[in-house]
């Protein structure tokens, strides 16, 4: 019997009984985890366990670890698996708790799972162009040793200076650069991940094609670790890109900026040119590294925050970038149609640091949000790009239906839109109207044929919505595959699902 | 009871009995058949059944099918598959049957479900870069429609102009481009799947980016039709790049071509390059379109079959391509590379046209060993490219010690060989020490860290090594995750394991 499973006590002896019943559970939980792991890294303390209680979504709800275990081998894992599958306690795997669906969020009576000290890079090989990682290692400080070689290891979460490769691989991160580079997924080659019983699975391989069985490694990814403990990932690298230059045009309405958000991705846009070897060739569209929107409001609220002097007067600014050969050349294509779409102003940066200001000023945007109101609620919807504008101006009727400032950041060249509610949480009908809004802005996506979520995950926080969007068929599948992982549904339980 | 389930008859009375049964079962499969299907798309003349028995594999055991059908809609796969599920019947899912490892052959009794009239693209839209198709549609059909937008369909198997794309997605194709734009698993967004018992099933999405649950699209690609038959696919597409300019390089020796090989692709080999913002920075390393090898049986089996002129003094020819903005540039860099690792001769073309007919030499590799002793056996191991030398000398060692001829093609800068024993299949002695090669070449593979299958797949041919290849534990979650989707092991029934 697990904490989390001990019926609601009806009166103050069942109260007391209860409380002690939990406290045996726990100490023979603990017993059984110290038995097989060094001391340090079993954390009891009740201050300290609740310190690992949540992820970045605050306001998702979370119950209280029973113990936190931080776990330096694969065999440790192991025996933590093998512990709890003997005890039926549910395991909460963590990275650095940066996610933003509740994911990592606690369970009553749970074992949390931190992996953050398994932060070894056990190898980088330049020819075959592929990393070897722990779970623990921190985005940035992979990204950096990579660069050490020449090479690039492109997933770029907003907060890539602090999250985990193992959280990455977990939540299937996006970040600024995936218009161009795609996401976590496309840079997992396989996999060592310890299964709910303790046994060790490997999966995927370290070549750059390969197709022996079912892709097993791509199930992994986007998981939340409801079918496994990633332990070890091999990661495929590219060679470093030269740097980018980033261009910023300003529009007087949202739909304006998504007009040229079109016309620079559609490829029909570009001149035919004559093929050598005769007939015509069309020149293929733009691929910009980059393409990021930011509304008035997130101009606004970053300004207050840092005082980076951005254009308070547009409706609307556009971020692109290019790390060609020639990004001056592709700045001027890309700025004319900007122009043709109606941009009041277009400034390409004269070098990169000018234009690592303005990538700054995008990355602010979510802490400069949060700070409007006190809270957000950072919403993830993505539609194909060609519905943009539409998703655009709902967000604005939803905005002004419910009274509320929503400030939207985007991963525009992507169609992946961050409307972020900005509310008082002690207001509890302020609170009440951005959770509506929230809701009334994801079904909006899915009637423009988007997803839910387009880098952020399910977690805890849109578990009702995934249902909505794949279907009955598909969530009966789905909870088939975590049956067959997780029979005893203890891996990141009441996760997703 | 189906007929590959009949037990072997005792006598002659017995055979009458088990025929008579037989006959039995499939009157009643056909009339059930054609109870939900239009009868021109429902085939039983025994003649015309057994030409659909075998994919390219044919030396694969493959089984006579009790029928055929070619379904032109979604409810008429449902029909076959709800049927199928009825009378339990095996249904083996078929494109335009150009695998190579059996994974769309027959086994006796089944119904072959041949996808090659659903052959429609439903859309093509250049803002959102995707393409939606039905799965019978020939590769080259969509990669010429998408051309017309200036859009680009990367996976390029050799089969390009003849199989379909639900083959592709069913074996997750390769082919010459992936050094540089990955396989067909990069390219599917999102499916329609029919599953066993003739629901419908969505997967994925069509927007750029998505992580909405687990990624069942993946999980689809590659899975050899055993999983569920895909009826439709939102596939993403990229710009058309310039056109790509081909390099041929003479060595005296495979290893010196691999040396030359891993001298292009480690990233450290380019030269360092100011930072503009200060400090140092690296220049990526380089990314070609196409790097091939072929080595001198093959350049010889080419010349014998269409007259090319490639130079037979050669032991390993290498062809590497770029299609960037100045790809002349880029293969003066790449000859001076393969001078450096001792090439004997260095020949950029000169155009596009002289650059094909180099393509065409490397594509008709296979059709010219086949010709050397009227069969071959075909071998798809990958290994991570800084191992590619020892693979081949290993490959070089196999012949000699069973006195064979194995021509090797590889898409070299993947490390993904393709050693080809040829061999003639009336002889049982020169066919027992082919089938042996054969394996030995996929233990060097393992043993080297690589993979039994880069692109081929798995199908008849190497089941056995699947298992060797995954582990008992991968192997038993793969199971796992079969009897999820297919618990009467309906769908392609001893393929994969």
């Amino acid at each position: 019997m697990i904490m989390s499973r001990i019926e609601a006590p009806r009166d103050a002896d069942d109260a007391a009984a209860a409380v002690d019943a939990a406290t045996a559970v726990t100490g023979t939980l603990v017993d059984r985890l110290l038995a097989g792991l060094p001391s340090g890294s079993v954390l009891t303390d009740p201050d300290v366990t609740a310190s690992y209680a949540n992820d970045m979504a605050s306001f998702c709800p979370a119950g209280a670890p029973a113990v936190v275990v931080l776990p330096r081998t694969v065999e440790d894992v192991q025996h933590v698996m093998r512990t709890a599958t003997e005890l039926r306690v549910p395991v909460v795997p963590q990275g650095a708790r940066t996610g933003l669906s509740g994911a990592a969020n606690a369970t009553d009576g749970c074992v949390v799972l931190s992996l953050t000290r398994m932060d070894r890079i056990l190898e980088i090989n330049p020819v075959d162009r592929v990393a070897v990682v722990e779970p623990g290692v921190v985005n940035a400080t992979l990204s950096r040793a990579v660069n050490e070689h020449g090479l690039y290891y492109p997933p770029d979460p907003s907060s890539w200076e602090t999250c985990t490769i193992g959280g990455n691989i977990g939540t299937a991160s996006g970040g600024l650069c995936c218009v161009k580079y795609g996401v976590t997924a496309e840079y997992v080659l396989g996999l060592d991940v310890v299964l709910a019983d303790g046994r060790l699975m490997t999966t995927g391989r370290r070549t750059a094609k390969g197709v022996a069985g079912y892709d097993l490694t791509r199930l992994f990814v986007g998981s939340e670790g409801s079918l496994g403990i990633v332990v070890r990932a091999v990661l495929a690298l590219r060679p470093e890109p030269p740097e980018q230059l980033v261009l910023a045009a300003e529009f007087a309405s949202a739909t304006a900026a998504c007009d040229a958000i079109c016309r620079i991705m559609k490829t029909e846009g570009r001149e035919a040119l004559p093929r050598k070897g005769g007939g015509g060739r069309r020149e293929g569209g733009h691929v910009p590294s980059l393409l990021e929107l930011m509304d008035r409001t997130t101009v606004k609220a970053v300004n207050d925050l840092a005082h980076m002097g951005l254009p308070e007067s547009t409706e609307a600014l556009l971020l692109a970038a290019f790390d060609t050969a020639d990004p001056a050349a592709d700045l001027a294509a890309v700025g004319a149609l900007c122009e043709a779409a109606g941009a009041t102003r277009v400034v390409p940066a004269d070098d990169a640091a000018e234009s690592e200001l303005l990538l700054q000023a995008r990355r602010l945007s979510l802490t400069a949000l949060e700070a409007v109101k006190g809270t957000t609620m950072i919403d993830d919807v993505c539609v194909p790009r060609s519905r943009l504008g539409d998703m655009l101006e709902g967000i604005e009727r939803v905005a002004a239906k419910y009274g509320l400032t929503i400030g939207v950041c985007a991963h525009a060249g992507d169609g992946n839109t961050h409307p972020t509610v900005c509310f008082d949480a002690q207001d509890p009908d302020e609170s009440r109207r951005a959770r509506e809004s929230f809701d009334e802005i994801m079904a909006l996506g899915l009637e423009l044929g988007g997803t839910i979520t387009g880098e952020h995950g399910v977690g805890v926080l849109k578990k009702e919505w995934l249902a909505r969007e794949i279907g009955p068929v598909g969530l009966e599948m789905q909870r088939a595959i975590k049956q067959a992982f997780d029979p005893l549904d203890i891996l990141n339980p009441g996760k997703l699902f």
